[in-house]
């Protein structure tokens, strides 16, 4: 009998065999996805298996220890140089030589499942749409002269039964020199996106040691997050964030379509900024995880429309009246160089996810496509805070999204003491009841600030976004502010922290400046501030809920670059979110940021997305009167429609009434228009 | 009976349709190409057609006066505004009512054919990858929010059939404003090559009266010429030469490949020199026709293998030495401004014909696809005369290639007087072999220099490629210069004209130097140049006369940008080509410019081409042994194997032969290698 039985686990697939037969050759034939660049010559190592010596009564068969090959000299070369775990075999040099069980470590799988850190997502399964194979070229033959990319595309048909590759002109570039340095043997990295032709971005001589990169950036009207993500295992390698500069043109995206129809060429102004700091963004990260810019070879951007127009270089103009048209809705796909990306591999490809509607752009399809509420048994809200709130109610049956203006000031902007989140902002604050003392935590520092172990000399910056609405809830439940968002003066409160600020009063939550240190204030103009950005995300959470005919969600999940810092109790009192049970809501982290990694590792997510989005019901918040009924109603602190919620909750609420013609005056503001 | 039968011609296409129905709609329906760029609304006028009234014994039909649905209000407002032809009716707008006839005129044809002007040439169809077409789009609504350019590929397809399709990026850009400046109508240039998705490439508002245009680019180690052509019907709307600013970095091939091995950087310099002269003929030609450079949507660019590479921005090292691989071979489609040109439209396409070797690049393609040689029954030699030269030679059976490193010399470099074919240059020249006074022709003026009305005060620059071919012919055929190519002084010669000029003797053509003026000689190094060169040409031609074992050739085909000047006598007086009958000897013009406006003109000249390089053989001069004898032993002048040859065509020759030592000595140079 010359046939021999193998078994792959963990995927069962089992068949026979010649006896001789490389373990890879046997999992090719059988469908077994077991990794390979170097394409079985003994170089990469990519498809390490471990064989299982024994009985095994679930699979029917018996594996003797000489099932395989002996260890061979290639084996041995590379356990030498590199190291092989005890147990493990290189797929390619180990043969069958009979019967035996095989297993493929997660490790050595192209298609690998990789689980996320937040509890509540799916894993996820590794699918790039760029992958490195190694290949051998023809030498050139004068009396047979074909091109050396022709006898490139030859190979890769022939050794990978990839067949029709297209070369982008930056790699034709490269090409002669690093075959010849390579000596004919060269590693490309192809790039396969559905439905297009197998594109040629990067090339390297020989044998390519090392993973390939993908840039995953999450566009925010205030800040731009990226993520340096391999495209071997999903791990993000470096993160990075800065501020858009586009906030030198209108802090809020209002301002900055304004800002556009204004000025002649100021959208490509914009453009020109966001683009630059991007590129920056993918310098800094590639220097700091010490990888080379060739290797980076996707990026896949995701942010609201207006972003998403100006990073595209197409005037927003029309995104700032109805019907808010985008100039396209599609998904994007294009050479990363078009849109000034030059700090990575110079043929990089551009992946944007489609955008939802004239106000619901990528960035929440990005959420959507991490939280996934369209697979949910419950009703779920995801509710991804930033600038402008991308807001997204549903389950299994039907899912709704929209968009809310909720301004920067959850950003901390637009907060007289406000700063981004980073290190020496206030992130978390208490205000004890009785006393009305304030402590608080800074970014970057373990310690409370009435700790001894708080450092004397803490560097306190400012009070971001997270720490001003922790801030302002436990004003409201220390009885410093009323239901109606009023700061009381010292008589009314029985603190000195409350001062006079103008016509209004002020909270002073850290006061250093006899030492020459910052004072940190919450004016009535904060609290305005973040009622009015409450106010519009809790609006826009209930047109949703009216559209649903429900009263309630099951459950509630706060994204955001900061939704991860957002105390659900303190959104809760502050009437930020829908009444649910306190411990039904989480935090998501960076949504959007996670849905453009997971967009970057995979092809099916891109497809699943795309199909997704067209099956999203849209509602324009700008056009619906209930929403300003809604936002309307939502100012008060908090506006719970159960008053209970709070108290089932744990969360006594003082109910004291300041003089609202003595304290109101200074901070009245316009409301802004939604956009 | 509701049916009438309706018959096209010229395509003699017929069948039944419903009465009523119109024109257009029924040559769709029976497969009848019919133009249209508006699709119905009686805009575009492209789909004029002419009735046929009367008896059609060989269709058995009689038309009646009333077939057609009377003249409407849409015709006889276009035939106001713009004129209709007597006769002519808007195939939108007539409706069939009865039996008829219906001549589609060619203006009316989208695939029309168009006659070339060379005598041999087989007409051309139109077949242009980019066209027109109006579409109407959807409004945006904002409760079903989707792209504008969503909108717009579901009209184009719902209305020309047209799916899947793309958007360049600068397009996308002007999308929005377009729209609604045309409001929600909008012509479009969709550009849809074999095997790719439609992409649009340009958009105007509303109806866009007029033409595509795209630019035919004959890339020549020394000279450039550009033609801007119409794709509507092919015609040169305007042409533009300039020289090929690579010059100052090296005459020939391989003095820029030199160059570029040794300068770092060179390659990239010589890349940006040619591209920004070409980008600069594109803006000269669109200037001087009055386009719109929005509308020329198209290049094609056909080039020799080292000015591909360099075009393309890859370092042509390996084309200097043997195996002189290519980098691709395959013909080249992409976005035009990745390759510098700026002066057209932002989202214009490049097609590049394919490379047949190393040495035999897209121009010998383009001349291949503008003479056919492979539908020749005869056997045929074409020979496109350049600083390299391009060879074909077969017929229906076999085509071979091969490319001759000719130098410069034909196109007046390295000539003492030499100069490019320009106003100004003698372009014919005339010895009398009794008096040895010559006469000459110059470019832009129609009198010979001996006619009474050869105005005093012309310019004459200098002598062209053209002109020191007769030149050196007529001194040999006058007996000025003996059979190895030697000029005899003025004792041996007879005439003062022959001067001693350094260790030789040089031929005076004319001297205005005493009033100032230029003096134009032929220089022994002219002679020697013209030999070097004429032997390179002819010993190509012997080696591929060689491969096929025969020796001698049915036909001669003389292309190249001067190709069309060269007289076939003195070209085998000179003993440039092999012995034809001199009635064979016939000029395709500038046959490598030709097959590029045939590439720009039709998809499937260029799938056509593609597949007839890969079936060409190709010879590679450089290793050949053979070519270093043929290229020695064709260095007489002539050389004629048959000496009777010339005879027979009536061209006697005198033998002398003047003293070697005396006139030999400084204009020995040595034997270019070949390249």
């Amino acid at each position: 009998m010359t046939d021999a039985l193998v078994i792959f686990t963990p995927s069962g697939r089992r068949g026979r065999v010649a006896r001789g037969t490389p373990v890879l050759a046997a999992a090719r034939q059988l469908g077994v996805d077991l990794d390979s660049v170097c394409g079985g010559r003994g170089i990469c190592s990519k498809c390490q298996i471990t064989p299982q010596i024994g009985e095994f009564a679930k699979h029917g068969v018996t594996v003797r220890a000489d099932a395989l090959s002996p260890w061979n000299a290639v084996e041995a070369r590379y356990d030498e140089k590199r190291g092989l775990a005890p147990g493990r075999r290189l797929g390619c040099q180990a043969c069958i030589e009979g019967d035996v069980v095989i297993d493929v470590p997660p490790e050595s799988q192209v298609h690998r499942q990789v689980v996320r850190k937040a509890v509540s997502s799916r894993p996820m399964e590794m699918d790039p749409a760029t992958r490195l194979y190694l290949c051998e070229v023809a030498e050139p033959d004068m009396h047979e002269p074909t091109g050396d990319f022709e006898r490139l595309a030859a190979a890769l048909e022939s050794e990978w039964q990839i067949s029709g590759l297209r070369c982008d002109p930056a790699v034709l570039r490269e090409l002669q020199p690093a075959l010849r340095k390579g000596n004919w043997q060269i590693t490309v990295a192809v790039h396969q996106a559905t439905g297009a032709a197998p594109l040629l971005v990067a090339i390297w001589p020989g044998f390519h040691e090392g993973d390939l990169y993908g840039l995953a950036i999450d566009l925010g009207s205030t800040t731009i997050a990226a993520h340096l993500t391999s495209l071997g295992d999903g791990r993000v390698v470096a993160s990075a964030g800065a501020m858009n500069p586009q906030i030198r043109f209108g802090e809020d995206l209002m301002s900055r379509v304004s800002y556009a129809m204004m000025n002649p060429g100021g959208a490509a102004e914009m453009t020109a900024a966001v683009r630059e700091a991007i590129d920056g963004l993918a310098a800094d990260l590639a220097t700091e995880a010490g990888v080379e810019p060739a290797t980076v070879v996707e990026a896949v951007v995701v942010c609201n429309p207006v972003m998403h127009h100006l990073f595209l270089g197409i005037d927003p103009v029309e995104l700032g009246q109805a019907p808010f048209a985008l100039a396209t809705s599609s998904a994007i796909a294009a050479p990363a160089r078009d849109f000034g990306l030059s700090a990575i591999a110079p043929a990089a490809r551009l992946y944007m996810l489609p955008c939802i509607a004239g106000h619901v752009g990528a960035d929440a399809a990005a959420v959507a496509l991490s939280e996934a509420p369209e697979r949910s048994d419950d009703l779920v809200l995801v509710v991804d805070v930033g600038t402008n709130a991308e807001i997204l109610l549903g389950n299994r049956d039907r899912v709704l999204a929209c968009s809310s203006p909720t301004g920067p000031a959850f950003e901390g902007a637009q907060i007289s003491s406000g700063q981004r989140a980073a290190p020496g902002a206030i992130e978390r604050v208490e205000i004890d009841r009785a006393t009305r003392e304030p402590r608080f935590r800074i970014i970057g520092c373990e310690f409370w600030s009435d700790d001894p172990a708080f450092p004397a000399e803490a560097a306190i910056t400012g009070i971001c976004g997270s720490g001003i609405i922790e801030a302002v809830a436990e004003m409201r439940m220390a009885g410093l502010v009323d239901a109606s968002g009023l700061i009381g003066g010292p008589e009314q409160t029985g603190t000195p922290r409350c001062i006079p600020d103008g016509r209004t009063h002020a909270y002073v939550l850290h006061d250093a400046s006899a030492s020459g240190g910052p004072r940190i204030l919450v004016t009535q103009g904060d609290i305005r501030a973040i009622q009015l950005a409450k106010s519009a995300l809790y609006a826009g959470a209930r047109l949703l809920m009216d559209e649903l005919g429900v009263d309630h969600v099951d459950r509630i999940v706060l994204a955001g670059a900061f939704g991860a810092h957002i105390s659900p109790k303190h959104a809760m009192v502050l009437g930020m979110i829908p009444d649910a049970p306190l411990d039904r809501v989480t935090s998501a982290g960076n949504a959007a940021g996670t849905g453009a990694r997971i967009a970057l590792c995979s092809r099916a997510a891109r497809a699943s997305i795309e199909a997704t989005v067209q099956r999203i019901h849209k509602i324009e918040t700008a056009i619906e009167p209930r929403f300003q009924e809604h936002f309307v109603a939502a100012n008060a602190l908090p506006h719970a429609s159960d008053p209970f919620a709070l108290l089932r909750a744990g969360v006594p609420l003082p109910e004291p009434s300041f003089n609202r013609a003595a304290a109101e005056g200074g901070g009245r503001r316009r409301r802004r228009s939604p956009a």
